[in-house]
């Protein structure tokens, strides 16, 4: 009966409001940025963006409105998420400040390059000499500028190593003024880019607080947004 | 019944012996090398390899027993055909050269980079200075190496241009010494990398010889096929 439906809807929507992140705006980037050389070639890295996407997915099941800000991934768009596709760190900083002061919880999964192409060919670039130098200039610090503007917001990042793990991730997480940092060696199997699980640490600000057995990027996700929610203000013990 | 059954493969297998492509072995290269720079970051183009894969497709529907070289691809893998993944230039080369004796047509549908970074580092590089300065040494060229070394061969090389189109695609078919060059100005409403579709002109070693509508990869990828196959000694005019 239409009762019924209508009873049911406002079920949902009543349980749906009793989750963890109910009512709470995250903000999931993932992939690898694109930084253009020319009208063709372009600068970027291993991200598969799945991390990313366990993460914005583990959000919404949490009970999260998510916007997932996605470069350069090849993934079937989870349902119920809004994905803005977006290409360099420049755009990927602006779509990330266009949602900045309503946003609760920023994770950084992207891996943003931190070097672009100085000049930008607009013409496709013909093959000349032996050797070609390319000049790169800093991207802005994605994380870094976020943490200077940190209100309320809880702030998320990733730290992709290939050695002295721990050393990096304390440091990247003080200097960017972050509230919990995932931290992973992607030399080792089953860890980092492109692969279903992930094998990482979490640190906070007083130093390590997790350090997890190879998990599926999905039960990772799950993970990360649980302490996270348990972190917002207000949050139940 | 098992003679039904065993009729009707011979019938197919007949019927694939009298296809114009029958006996051949195609040799396609599709989507866009990738040259390390370290671990996690790489140079790589637009290139989707959807007109590869297409090509390859319709060699393998017009009788060819087809190996399928694939860089940086994301599409499903099709049916019936050998697929072979791998990254670079060198890679790309390498497995071109190890079918070559054996090849009757090689299309070179891939975006092979023209440069590589001259020093590959094998740990992540870390964010230093404000700008970077990356030396990069030229890829052995593919194409001119192998019109080089050709022999029953027929090479068909692709040009993407941006500008001047008839002029360097004429200036490419000469100095690689293809049969056919199939040149799109990538610049172009439907043309070029990631479309579904493609506006090509094709030149042989007289000049232009088709300018073909705005097509999909898959009825353009036959039509080079048919082309091709109509080129090969002892083909019936």
């Amino acid at each position: 009966s239409i009762v019924a439906v209508v009873n049911s809807f406002f079920k949902r929507l009543y349980e749906r409001s009793q989750l963890p992140l109910s009512g709470k705006k995250v903000v999931v980037t993932a992939g690898g940025t694109v930084e253009r050389i020319d009208p063709v070639r372009y600068i970027s890295n291993d991200s598969s963006g799945k991390m990313g996407f366990a993460l914005a997915k583990a959000a919404h099941e949490l009970g999260a409105d998510v916007t997932l800000l996605a470069a350069n991934t090849h993934l079937p768009l989870p349902a119920g998420i809004r994905v803005v596709h977006l290409e360099s760190a420049q755009e990927m900083y602006d779509a990330v400040l266009a949602e900045w002061s309503v946003t609760d919880i920023l994770v950084k999964a992207a891996a943003v390059a931190d070097y672009r192409a100085k000049e930008v060919s607009d013409r496709k670039i013909k093959k000349s000499g032996e050797t070609l130098t390319l000049e790169l200039v800093k991207n802005i610090d994605i994380l870094e500028s976020l943490g200077k503007q940190k209100t309320k917001q809880l702030l998320i990042g990733f730290a992709a190593e290939t050695n002295d793990l721990e050393k990096y991730a304390m440091d990247k997480l003080q200097r960017k003024n972050c509230d919990l940092l995932i931290a992973n060696d992607v030399t080792r199997e089953g860890a980092g880019f492109g692969t279903d699980t992930n094998l990482v640490n979490i640190y906070d600000t007083t130093g390590l607080i997790e350090s997890l057995p190879l998990l599926s990027k999905e039960e990772l996700g799950m993970r990360i947004m649980e302490l996270a929610a348990a972190r917002l203000p207000g949050a139940q013990e």
